[in-house]
């Protein structure tokens, strides 16, 4: 847990400006500092990356990790930091929403249903075994099993904006699947939130409820985008273009998928998926382009400089983490490969390996671990367990890309054999 | 210094989501609650404003006053709002100077500097002799000086950009002259810092060395940016367009200047400057269109949060308040008038309005004045003056629009009877 090198005091950095605001104002120039310094790591960890013919945003990542907390210690994930971070992937959703056609997404829409609910199950039918086979308590194992469960699709979605292939049917299955998948994690922490408190009551209902009615209203809504005429957007005097307006719509689909329970980032997919259907789409896309750039950098460097592998460097626990990466990659891909098989081999296989990255969700749950107790007044999951499973969430995170660039150009040409098989199969 | 309307507890609007991620959780979705409001705020201002035919800047400013916590506390303005806030000015600063080519801005230099000194020294000698009269003690009064003595050019800017007259000679003036200015108010914190430290000694000299390095040095290699070809920001593979790079050279600038005690926006400006004088200059100002939308009404709308006018429901502190407000404004309008004489009377009342909005550097130094304490161990402002000293540099920032819309119209009338003077005259 404790920094590779010893950290930079920002204070040498900083030795004059101090002086003029204080506290606070040091404070303030060192979280700008921070974002600063986060962004450059990003460009020019994908910069290295990209250079060496590896995907752009592993670079990011790492370029994050290197000059995080667990590492050079240059920059620190402030509140700020993370902020900046989830507006970069609730933008990065928005926009990958704004390529996808509604019905495009509904073709596939049985096929996504099979591979969220099925790779969902299964990681957490795995965990539970490991769980009680090295603890051998039921509810510690089903923490484990649920923090194993839920999908984080924004690795996904830059890596497939980079390489272009947005609009393959796989593609379409990932993001539907994306979306079961985090009615499915709303599900998962309602229930886990209920047992911490102690009863599964009315809330918990309410939750599932409003998640489930924002995604079926907003998908049905999507539709309707068509009889939207530009004019309903450059309205405002403040508006020259859709952009402001459209950056609005977005902002509040994000929190309103976060008040009913869901991830920002669906709302904000939603949205797109609407704003795709209206005439203004091909301009929003080219107006966000400078948004996209400068804000999605943070999501990756901030998500990098979280990693902590210090659970690594304890042989058993290594083990450990080895398995349950493997399951976690595994479970997935199972579940893509049964529930999109249709699309052929390699494309259910980029399916099953765009649903393994796991995030935020997965951690959220494991802390949940730490703090819920047992009937003994023991927590559910120790440190330990605790380590690992961050650990294990990360490494899906850093393995997905890899393999996804690999895979997919496997699955295009498995493609070229078939007469587009989605449209072909409205399964 | 209380809400006006009791503040409604975040958690009443976010009843579910609390549960994914406890307390931690509860303060990310609240800043980012926050920072929607603000932006929706600023923009429904800005809306209002240019319907009734106002400038859109007062309606951004009263927009983020109303959600502020001096009226509804919808919004908070946290560290984070802040540093959108920053960005927020850093780009439009960067962008304003992309609209000024240097050599003009050569030409009016001697114009500029006689605006930055005069402007600079009458508001210290105005409020010395204020607090004078209500005091008696110098230091104290000399602190009511400093406090109302130093420009934020920030709201000039947008107005100027507003009106599209950012290539008139007036703008390049009052441009210049806020160079000037800034380093008068390094100097002038420096001394005030050193008065707190006991000394001056070699830490100021430095800082303000290190400034005027800064400034003479980025504004020397600006025309070197004609030699600068587009390939120079496109090499990385991660720009396909200039934004990126230009946003990481915008930034570097911006905290340099910061790091040397100047102002971010200094540094942002000067970096504007040299793109300015680049290939890629239409370019950059196209891709930039979206990021001003995005971030810079959250630097009025902060601003605009953060106005506490209590000062004026005292009637006793009211007159102070006006008293200081109008001289604030009657210093650096004079100042304007002489400095730039020569640019015709309406031009130069248009430079000395420009010129009038108080902010940051002044709100620094009254709370500066706050914490230093006399030879008798009391502080050197109590905290009415202070309340006094905030209220006015709010209103002037508040009337200087108002009164710029005003003015500016016929100060381009004017202009049509002359040729171009600043051309003519290269003070």
């Amino acid at each position: 847990m404790t920094p590779l090198l010893p950290e930079l005091a920002l204070s040498d950095l900083f030795p004059f400006s101090a002086s003029a605001g204080g506290e606070e104002g040091a404070a303030f120039e060192s979280a700008l500092f921070s974002l600063f310094v986060l962004f450059l790591a990003a460009k020019t960890g994908e910069e290295i990356f990209r250079r060496i013919g590896q995907p752009g945003v592993i670079g990011e990542l790492l370029g994050g990790f290197v000059v995080g907390p667990y590492a050079l210690g240059l920059a620190e994930v402030t509140l700020n930091a993370q902020i900046f971070a989830e507006l970069g992937v609730v933008i990065l959703l928005f926009v990958v929403g704004l390529e996808v056609r509604i019905d495009d997404l509904f073709a596939v829409g049985r096929m996504a249903l099979a591979v969220g609910i099925i790779g969902f199950l299964l990681p957490i039918l795995a965990g539970i075994v490991v769980g009680v086979v090295i603890d051998g308590d039921l509810l510690a194992a089903t923490m484990i099993g649920l923090a194993l469960a839920a999908t984080s699709i924004g690795i996904t979605s830059r890596v497939l904006a980079e390489l272009g292939v947005l609009d393959r049917a796989f593609a379409r299955v990932i993001l539907g699947a994306a979306i079961v998948d985090d009615i499915l994690a709303l599900l998962a922490i309602g229930l886990v939130s209920g047992l911490a408190g102690g009863d599964l009551g009315v809330d918990t209902l309410l939750v599932l409820v409003a998640g489930v009615v924002f995604v079926v209203v907003g998908l049905a809504l999507a539709p309707l985008g068509r009889r939207i005429p530009r004019a309903a957007f450059v309205w405002p005097r403040f508006a020259d273009t859709p952009v402001v307006p459209v950056f609005i719509a977005m902002f509040a689909g994000a929190l309103l998928a976060q008040v009913v329970g869901l991830a920002a980032i669906i709302g904000a997919f939603v949205v797109g998926l609407i704003i795709a259907e209206t005439p203004v789409r091909e301009e929003v896309e080219h107006g966000y382009r400078p948004l996209v750039g400068i804000f999605t950098p943070f999501f990756f460097a901030v998500t990098g400089a979280m990693i902590d592998l210090s659970a690594l460097f304890d042989v058993r626990l290594l083990v450990l983490v080895v398995v349950l990466t493997t399951l976690a990659v595994l479970t997935k891909l199972v579940g893509g490969v049964l529930g999109s098989f249709r699309l052929g081999r390699w494309n259910s296989i980029v399916v099953g390996l765009g649903m393994s990255p796991r995030g935020e969700v997965g951690i959220v749950v494991a802390a949940l671990g730490l703090t819920l107790t047992d009937a003994q007044g023991q927590p559910l999951l120790g440190n330990e367990t605790y380590a690992v499973l961050l650990a294990a969430v990360i490494l899906t995170t850093l393995l997905a890309p890899v393999m996804l660039q690999r895979a997919i150009p496997r699955a295009r040409r498995d493609e070229r054999h078939h007469e587009r098989p989605a449209s072909a199969a409205p399964a």
